[in-house]
């Protein structure tokens, strides 16, 4: 299902770390699990994944510990509760046998048909009627209508109702995920990511729009990356879940407003530029084939439309997995990357903003920063008076990425390393927080600025977190809680209403809900009212491909959300200033 | 305007063929024009069109004896008349500047802006979005919108109202003919014909029709070969009226059912064989640019909805210049070709049929018969005991056409050179009639068979119209005249009840009314009561275009009339045999 485990052994039993829980048949614990897991765990069905065996029907449960994310690409999400009824469809039909004299007209007599079966046609490209004329004469009477939305999609010969499948795509800045559905039923059958290419061309949503504005098919170009990537990860779902391409006929997407302008090749250049304007809100329903998708050649692009210019569609797909619009209380939502998106609402009204938070969390701007890639600290904490670190694959550390950055910050604020102003204190003033030992070890002077050390690699050279990596991480964090500030002020509440806060989007799901809260990224509000959802764009876009219900909700959404420019908000600035000072430690 | 001039002295002033009628400012009467035409015509305005030269505003009428229909094609019809107010049509407009922090979306504005303005966008292409989201800066706010019946096709930068042109074609079995309209005012600015190049693969639409069904890819070729036609038209028309292709926005298309299922690369193979289903009935809005056709990229093609199954467009078209649909008395519409259409009915029903009437009307299966082109005989007189011809072109005879054939078989009854029964009688026999030394000069016998001898070629060879020949005709005319009486009875009515009779089509418009009714071809009606209407499918095409009220007619048309498949009623072989008489001679 594209789920990688832990596996450091290579699956020899020896490591212990790709811990599972299953429920049902297996085979009996072998020597290697009574070794790492004690009886009352096995009695409850921990096992590890290298040496158990389903003898019959079992659920398996993996734990997030027990997974590696690759390039650490989010393919789960929380997911709302929806029917199952598709908007996508396929209905068997025969059409009744002409007369001689009958004013018959075939196509026109299958539009009656759906009818008469209750399935009002609302549309259908001229290709339609093309392809339904050249159907084998062999099966001419009975066949299959393929609909989505009540657009009729495709006629094919005979009985074809066992092959429908959709694709849901979260297209990410950074990534793309790609989930297949069995749409006769809903299941989902495969999972598989990759990289967004454009990342050639920028790493930010500004200069790949720049890219756009200055080269001439630039546009295109991009536009033409993504697609391939998504054939690519079309094959890949193919080949796991063993199906043709060609039985798929519909994507659901969804994407920032930037990426969901490339991808459906339309010019988001004026979101470059004030007043920062997107061509298209959406939803917008396209041709697959007419996009360059490699799927059956009717099936068709559903974008999940967009709240604002840079609150995208990825957004509404979130707010489609939660139920804000039926909350009595307030409810956050942020999503946090380079550009932050917040959403806070309730039945009342919800609003939604964005701020430009910078690279930092991706790495930029920060001396030892880097992505979230094999050897980048993800997790730090000082345990007995020493900082431990681990790197995701457990490599040998080579630099900082965002989710490492904020640990590391909110524990030399925990610590009294660093002053609530951000300041890196002297060993001189630190040693009353942590003793002069460690003040002395970790706090080092270079060029006239101060650092900390985190950790030595090979014994000469080191990774240190600098004064200006903080600095970095305050106007990150400041651009998002002011963000918040503002829209609490708009629906006149205080961080006290907010029932709940979720954090979307795999950057957020590698914070820690203490750190968010004491750097002062997330108003003062208990840790257990936040919830990780994981990359909820991709489980909305989900959602909308397997219910309509869900696909209205979005389009419902979309409509009703207010946006608030923070920016132009006269006292964004001094809010902004405000915002930047950490939340725990002195000043 | 595509109007050739008979001139066989190319324009010397020597032959006074090219008499026209000028109302307004002209040149004074040559030498010439003196010559030719007697005071009092002049006077009234005869001129010949090779001297006259316009001076200022005038009126110039073409009678049809002075025109050259090059290869017969008929590119004039009676018009219905219909205000100018057409489908197609653009809207300047002016976006509004966006505020930041509001939600805009460009498209999205420019359709509320649309609305504001009273035009409500029923649909568009998503090629539509990527084409606005694509238009240049400097002219983003101020724009032009492209909108065919609600359908909003482009949206182009700065004022383009003023170009804005649409074709009307009439696709032939034979002949294909297009009109080219300035859509701001409706004037037709040229006209262009040319031969349908499908008949490289058969003459009829049977064998049209087998090509498709045998050969790979024939559908593909035939379809083809007419858009490239059509585009060859294009670029003929274009420049006769000096704009560019890019400004043509729209086609209106007549056919009959299997051209127009050719034309838009719709598989016409059920027509083939019985029961004979088409797959479209249409209307259909079809994207130009999807055809082929190389005019504006966002361009459509309209095709007029067909009848039933071998009553086209083409003949939906010819209705909507007439209006059977609102007269108290029963009108008759004919359509003699390969196939023979008719309409009859009046405000209370209509009903529609078609008759294979075989190819005598094209020269097939006739001994000397050949198309409408030079040479061919296609008028016929006797004139103080002598057989008087005119070729077409006056050109030296080559053969007999369609016109000829039935003006010849009129003159041979109303002499008694045949005897109502379609028998050549013999010589002894017809010197009753005709005399016995004419007798004996046309009639001749070969090979045990009787022929009529028409002209001599080079004093050696001759050209005849055979036994068989007749036989031929009757069998083209019986299969009419026996729909007409059966559309007549299921309305209850006689030929007395019907009150006029129209006779459209190229073909048609070269037979003469007396001819129609001696043959028994037409009921037995008065001559004055017969309208030839010539190319009323393409008038019809040129109707919808700049009619929005002609093409809801056309569509309410295709759905009223009622089709009668004569060939299924239990006595349509006696009528088929009843009808084989001529109406005009002794038996």
């Amino acid at each position: 299902l594209g789920i990688v485990i832990e596996s450091s052994c290579a699956g020899m039993g020896t490591c212990g770390k790709c811990k599972v829980n299953i429920k049902g048949d297996a085979s009996p614990p072998t020597r290697a699990e009574k070794g790492f897991l004690p009886p009352d765990e096995l009695k409850k069905g921990a096992r590890l994944a290298c040496q158990a065996m389903p003898t019959g029907d079992s659920v398996c449960v993996i734990p997030p510990e027990s997974q590696v994310f690759g390039e650490q690409i989010m393919t789960e999400g929380v997911e709302g509760h929806y029917e199952f009824a598709p908007d996508l469809r396929k209905a068997r039909l025969k059409l009744p046998a002409p007369r001689l004299g009958e004013k018959y007209f075939a196509f026109e007599q299958l539009l009656r048909v759906l009818q008469e079966q209750g399935i009002a046609v609302s549309g259908y490209d001229f290709a339609t009627v093309q392809q339904f004329s050249d159907l084998p004469d062999e099966h001419y009477r009975e066949m299959t209508a393929v609909l989505d939305a009540g657009r009729l999609l495709a006629v094919e010969a005979g009985d074809t109702t066992a092959s429908l499948y959709g694709v849901a795509v979260d297209i990410g800045t950074t990534t793309v995920v790609a989930k297949l559905a069995d749409m006769a039923n809903g299941r989902i059958l495969a999972v598989a990511s990759a990289v967004n290419p454009q990342q050639k061309y920028g790493a930010d949503l500004i200069s790949r729009l720049k890219y756009i504005i200055e080269l001439p098919g630039g546009l295109e170009l991009l536009h033409r990356l993504i697609t391939e990537q998504i054939n690519s990860l079309v094959s890949e779902l193919c080949e796991k879940a063993g199906i043709r391409g060609h039985s798929i006929y519909k994507f659901v997407v969804a994407g920032n407003t930037v990426m969901q302008h490339i991808f459906l090749n339309v010019s988001p250049r004026h979101l470059a530029y004030k007043p920062y304007t997107a061509v298209l809100q959406g939803p917008a329903t396209v041709s697959a084939h007419s996009l360059g998708l490699h799927v059956n050649k009717c099936a068709v692009v559903y974008a999940i439309p967009n709240l604002a210019s840079f609150v995208g569609g990825d957004i509404t797909s979130v707010l489609t997995t939660l139920d804000l619009e039926q909350q009595q209380a307030l409810h956050l939502v942020v999503d946090i990357g380079t550009n932050g998106e917040m959403v806070l609402g309730s039945k009342k009204r919800i609003l939604c903003a964005s701020s430009p938070a910078g690279p930092a969390w991706e790495g930029g701007y920060i001396a030892w920063g880097m992505r979230a890639a094999r050897g980048a600290i993800e997790r730090a904490e000082f345990i007995d008076g020493t900082l431990h670190i681990r790197t995701i694959a457990n490599a040998e550390p080579v630099g900082i990425c965002g989710s490492g950055l904020m640990d590391l910050v909110g524990e030399f604020l925990r610590t009294g390393f660093v002053a609530r102003s951000g300041r890196i204190r002297t060993p001189e003033e630190a040693k009353d927080f942590v003793g002069k030992k460690m003040a002395n070890k970790v706090i080092a002077r270079e060029n006239d600025a101060s650092m900390l050390r985190i950790a030595d690699v090979d014994g000469k050279r080191f990774i240190a977190l600098t004064q200006k990596d903080i600095r970095q991480v305050q106007l990150a964090k400041g651009a998002i809680a002011a963000g918040i500030k503002i829209l609490l002020r708009e629906l006149g509440a205080t961080p006290a209403d907010i029932a709940a806060v979720y954090i979307a989007g795999a950057f957020g799901n590698h914070v820690r809900g203490q750190d968010a809260v004491d750097l002062g990224l997330l108003p003062d509000i208990p840790a257990e009212k936040i919830h990780f959802i994981g990359n909820a764009a991709l489980s909305g876009a989900e959602a909308v491909l397997l219910s309509r219900q869900a696909r209205e909700k979005a389009e419902h959404l979309a409509r009703q959300v207010e946006y608030v420019e923070v920016s132009e908000k006269p006292d964004f600035q001094d809010l902004y200033v405000d915002s930047m000072h950490f939340a725990v430690g002195e000043l």
